[in-house]
């Protein structure tokens, strides 16, 4: 890890809340001067003298010009984000404000911050570890309760905790080797061999766990990928707006925090769905048609979840084709007819028919059997049946690709992996924990087997950036955005 | 004014920072119970026995479940921006977040903030009058230095204590006609009439400066506006451009702070010009042309400058029949010609003859003939030279303008009126003192003496608010944001 104090010795400063015009904007600096370059343009009392943690009304000058009226927040360090001294500038929220007073800052010798750079220094300073502060631009990019919970739990060091607890007993365990090694020729046994391999077993099982929970942690914290495919005109896009406009409507509800919606996602249960726009299948191309087409092809196997959206006009026997297809790919998927004020008995019977013999969906539909109401969807069988433009069975269409996700509850407290440099860096380490045991009852190996502790305990210090590198900081915290 | 003690008695909330991802989000609340309901989901200090002015570190938890770690700022009324209890939560700046912990407050008892409801009830206590509570609206969207400059003095109070001093002295006089009027039949005269003449005539001097004044008022406020006329493809577009994109470069020094540039508006001198749209006018026609057309005709008439774009492939000749016309709007104009380097010898002769005739511009340009360098703008008398394309001439064409648009120093002391509301409650002001001079004298209109006064103080009132009406309270706080 090289010498970071080129952070500590200068005084940065951003704003911290998002541009636009709003009530009030944040400007933060963090440093050795904040409280001194803030304190040299503030008309009040003298910040240098005031308790950490307060707040002081007054104004920020130019010279003699007023810039504004605004309240500034005092951090001493250690006891701030970064653990440097930090002071907050809360202006009134225009931008022509905003730019002037952080110009001014600028001019008296603080340095515009770097993405993420405030966060940066918290993990330097200790203040975080890595994982930690990965898990503040996770938390800043979370939309929805699911991709919240993961980034939330790892901000609050429960990854961390568990590997802590992990790398801790390995330490252990490669020290007692190393001293073995010292003593090379006398073939003395410190660390006991059985010992160690029950504690690898134990470490293997919660890498084994973590390593599975990304399946989970991912799909949360990036949401679903889904392909709604089907002939055109089937009404795949009302379908869409139909789940989209009431998510619509629940974050108009709030004033003032209306949220971009993305067309093409929206949260079912806590839980993002994205449907992937595969031109050639969403909008005009039929999966079967598009078999051939390899890379609509690659799209449909990067889903998650296929809802194939069929009109009861076309063909009944088309279905049985496709729910074929469907079973080759190996994807979770729902069958689901429109129109259902279309469907009449004759066609409803051969549905029954082709349903009954989709074994693979039978489990999941079977309690779903039930008198027709209006407000629910129909289910002949195992195929749903619907209404977009009535907006009929479609909350029944949302428990249904909740259960074909067939994720464990989101409210899980279970420690879950979503960050892809974490999965990488845990498999690494599980395989060099693969060869200590490989190696273990071979005294000849001795030399092999601490090297392969040793990475192991580098790849898991990765993860919380006891082990790091400029490069790998640069790529973390230039995704963040400035200001944090 | 009505009983408005609805908004008192119950806790507002709304995100005060821009909505849109950022490091931070500040959601503020105000009202009596405004400490105890965000106590009631906080993890950490029991923020009910703090001091003001004080900063709290921890979570906010819906049930089990941490919505975020924030830091609560606590200000206790009426050491607080509204006078009531006023707390800050600065969360991480999700929306999802952001939502879940207002929706959560709610919840709780706390009643989304309508717009500027927060500045309403500073208003409603006391905190601030009413030309500086519509203020603080105009600082948030204060885009240059001269809108800022002007909502900066109206917030700070300097057109309210300018009014208070004459209202005051007002109110004197009011009292001692009143009481003549109650010794009716006795003939006192307890208010002299030279005292008041006086008095009114001091007024009526301030007043008039005050109306005077909001011309330029008017202008910092909302900028200038400006047409840029001339025939199709001489260079319009590219001269916008040429000055615009001076200002982007300006504005993107500081990463993060990116201000939404409008395309036809731009800063120079620390003042707004915007550009008139006149379809007619800056695209297609020439302004001789476009002279029948009535609403293009308009439009150039809400101009306060009118730059003529001359192209020297035109006839030269043209020029002189544009001057008389936009010497007969009583505009000011500037006449530029583009494309400098198409320009011969003969064509500035003859420009040199028509500018010496251009009595109307000779004394503003007379100090700009000067020895031409490639990167000033040549100027042939009263006719500015520029290349648009290579960026020559476009400093002197600033220089000209701000020069042109004749306004005092953007950074004036002098108290000026930037609204219209407050325009017309002066000149009403004045008038009803107008009417009290015509009847100073004149002992049976006694009567009128006093009620003209009256008139006079209720105008007076109106502007900071001593006066005032729900409608009129509705109609401006409803164009504040939400969160203020």
């Amino acid at each position: 890890m090289s010498d970071h104090s080129q952070y500590q010795s200068d005084t940065i400063i951003a704003l911290a809340t998002p541009s636009g015009i709003g009530a009030i904007g944040v400007i933060r600096l963090s440093g050795p001067d904040a409280i001194s370059l803030v304190n040299e343009v503030f008309g009040g009392k003298d910040l240098s003298i005031q308790h950490t943690h307060t707040i002081h009304f007054g104004t920020i000058k130019d010279g003699k010009q007023v810039l504004d009226e605004v309240l500034v927040s005092i951090f001493i360090g250690p006891k701030s984000y970064t653990r440097e001294n930090v002071v907050e500038i809360s202006t009134h929220g225009s931008a022509f404000i905003i730019e002037s007073i952080i110009k001014l800052l600028i001019r008296k010798g603080a340095r515009p911050a770097n993405p993420g750079e405030f966060t940066l220094r918290a993990f330097l300073n200790g203040q975080l570890d890595l994982s930690q502060a990965e898990a503040v631009a996770d938390l800043i990019a979370s939309n929805s309760q699911a991709s919240h919970q993961v980034a939330m739990q790892q901000m609050r060091g429960g990854f961390s905790g568990e590997l802590q607890h992990l790398r801790d007993q390995l330490i252990h365990f490669a020290a007692m080797i190393e001293l073995e090694l010292d003593f090379g020729e006398e073939d003395v046994e410190f660390a006991n061999r059985e010992q160690l391999k029950g504690l690898i077993y134990q470490i293997q099982r919660i890498l084994h766990r973590l390593i599975q929970s990304f399946e989970q942690g991912n799909v949360m914290k990036n949401g679903v990928p889904v392909v709604i495919a089907g002939k055109p005109n089937v009404g795949k896009s009302t379908l869409l707006n139909a789940l989209l406009n009431e998510e619509r409507a629940i974050v108009s509800e709030i004033a003032g925090t209306t949220r971009d919606t993305v067309e093409d996602e929206m949260i079912i249960g806590g839980l993002r769905f994205r449907f992937i726009d595969t031109a050639g299948i969403r909008d005009t191309v039929d999966i079967i048609e598009a078999k051939g087409v390899e890379r609509t092809h690659e799209k449909i196997k990067q889903a998650k979840l296929i809802i194939y959206l069929f009109d009861p006009e076309q063909n009944v026997k088309e279905i049985e084709t496709q729910v074929k297809y469907l079973n080759e790919l190996d994807i979770p998927f729902l069958v689901v007819v429109n129109k259902k004020d279309l469907v009449n008995s004759e066609f409803e019977g051969e549905l029954s028919v082709i349903s009954d013999q989709l074994s693979v969906i039978s489990d999941q539909l079977s309690d779903n059997r039930q008198q027709t109401t209006d407000n629910r969807a129909q289910t002949t069988g195992n195929i749903l049946l619907i209404s977009a433009k009535n907006k009929t069975g479609i909350e029944d269409l949302k428990s249904e690709i909740l259960r074909k996700v067939n994720l464990h509850s989101i409210n899980t407290d279970d420690v879950l992996v979503s960050n892809i440099r974490h999965l990488e860096a845990l498999q690494k380490t599980e395989e060099s924990l693969n060869r200590v045991l490989v190696n273990i009852d071979n005294p000849i190996t001795s030399d092999f087997l601490a090297s392969d502790i040793k990475q192991a305990l580098y790849y898991l210090g990765e993860i919380t950036g006891q082990v790091t590198t400029d490069d790998l900081l640069e790529t973390i915290f230039s995704k963040f955005c400035i200001g944090k």
